[in-house]
């Protein structure tokens, strides 16, 4: 039988131990599972960052991979703990609308919130879910357990509104997602979107500058530093510098608004 | 047969290729184990702070588990390599007191030296025994190599003095032992010393400041960004903030005093 | 049957989803291999620092290991998507260098450009080959798929000049190769090059700096924080301070010219 593929999304960084941890309470439930870490340096408490980070890379996962993700700026609270089932993979975490960015272009078939104390450590702390309670759920959804065991079916998980892109002629107004270690500046506008600009110049406005840049294929294709507008590998319009680190120069951070326009 | 699980700790980071080294080693005698990082981010040198880490995440970890950890400021001179064999779990590492936090709650068995040159790798350099000796220890242990092959049993290993708190009525005394990356103050008052406290005020005293804070159960138990004393994941007060950086706002360090007083 | 060992170093940073997604490929393909990350923290597009941190870690893997390594600022470019192999390992990675000076060391069988589209994702994006087909190549290879079926075999294997040392009757003429994060500054002289200074002093030139200092046999051989001469694991002349950080104190970054003269 093959190894089970559980991933790990946190904001707990790595200089601690609780990523350990969680990873302890999962293997003594399920010994030898294929355990694989998404990042555990989203910013602190930032469930869209993570959300983000977690829609980005679990497309790329096989089938029946198991996803947990843990952002929790309110554990301890009333938020539920829950199990997202998709058509292609489960996901295991708080019910805070990290899991939904990631599960919903799955296709979600069920849902269910985590009560049964018997899937849980023995001892549950009121600060560390992510050991107690979500590290031990994923690691019984690895060696089988159904669904149904775990707690409630529930129809209400929490959905998160993201700002959405909006188009009117030749102009885009978008939203800065995420600034990358590269510096590369990852909005939510589609590739899709400006397919049209392909080598063209558009007008980019970011932080009170605009600029014209070019719509490229790939970083090396506009000269050394330069800024462009590229279709990066999750589809999404990134402002990058050939490489340089467009963050530093355009002072953006996530949330920042973005327009481009036709020239 | 099921792979053993193998954990690495150490203050090498995660820039060089020192801990791959490690595992190389380890892979090349062992090539099937489960290796999980406990953190290779304490601070250099520091090897009360490993002590401290490893001993917060080994109790979590399955029953024969191996734990390798390597912070070694006296790599090359006469400090022993050690093994420590307790009721649940094998220790591997220099003989300077990093192992014993963990190793003696677990109930200490037998300990060993390490001296023999044919469980080490064929050339032991003067500055790497994690990759040269220790790595390779772990791997035979996986293995089931006995304990008695790797060298002499031992009575002397060295035990550190770690700070102890008092108590005096209603004041506790003790210190910070790590403050965590989410700015959180651990100290080393053990949860059941504030039992009595809980749900009330307490006066703390903490960096020449003092400030009343409520003994909570949860981060979000208080107002966004005000401060606690939380019993955390590890059954230690803790100082923090809700949603906030404690460590940034006291402006502590591990070592640093701290009083609680009962208000 | 035993599982591949499989390696990974990028200069991709661990925040970003970027090494989860290679892995998930390569599990997408393969699902049971032993994944190591070498380093993910290579300073961005510096191919060379690329280069030494897998030549320094790749000796110490067992026979058989496959080798992936992605610093690629001209991805999307005509530079071509390579495996190299040799008697010990397999090397995948883009055709700038960065694969050989570990592979040279292990002596070079064949070279084999990745041309066939079926051996790569479905879609393969212009910014990301990591993902999309250096992942997936390694993955067919740790399946056995022969490496003829990969594309053409080549013999024009881009080959890196790196700085060689001089030597002139007493006087050593090298290069500073990396800063460690210790702040230990390693060398690209040879070990074997300053085995007749052991013990003495020699005179180090660095920064426009010269400075005495001990050719030791380990860190705790000088006084704290004095500064020494040693060989370090991978067999070349580090400066270094005992429990101190050497690249502090001397202002030095990768590339700077160092001088050793006897005394």
């Amino acid at each position: 039988m093959e190894s089970k593929i559980v991933t790990f999304t946190s904001d707990f960084g790595l200089k601690d131990p609780y990523v350990a941890e969680m990873k302890a309470a999962f293997l003594g439930i399920c010994p030898s599972a294929v355990l694989v870490d998404v990042t555990h340096d989203v910013e602190k408490f930032n469930v869209r960052e993570g959300a983000f980070m977690l829609a980005s890379a679990a497309p790329y996962f096989p089938r029946g991979t198991i996803h947990l993700a843990v952002i929790d700026p309110s554990v301890g609270s009333q938020r539920r703990p829950i199990i997202i089932e998709t058509k292609h993979s489960l996901f295991v975490g708080p019910d805070n609308g990290l899991l939904m960015l990631a599960a919903e272009t799955q296709g979600i078939t069920r849902s269910f919130e985590i009560t049964s104390r018997r899937l849980m450590l023995s001892h549950v702390s009121r600060t560390f879910h992510g050991r107690d309670i979500f590290a031990p759920a994923a690691a019984h959804l690895a060696n089988g357990t159904p669904l149904e065991e775990f707690g409630p079916q529930i129809t209400d998980v929490f959905k998160p509104q993201f700002a959405k892109v909006t188009r009117t002629h030749d102009l885009l107004v978008g939203e800065v997602l995420h600034v990358d270690d590269f510096g590369n500046i990852i909005t939510n506008i589609h590739g899709k979107e400006i397919e049209a600009f392909r080598d063209s110049l558009v007008q980019v406005e970011l932080s009170a500058r605009k600029e014209p840049m070019k719509v490229s294929n790939t970083y090396s294709d506009v000269k050394l530093f330069d800024p462009m507008v590229v279709v990066g590998s999750h589809n999404y319009a990134e402002i990058a510098l050939n490489q340089g680190n467009a963050a530093l120069k355009f002072q953006v951070k996530a949330g920042d608004k973005i327009t481009l326009m036709k020239i």
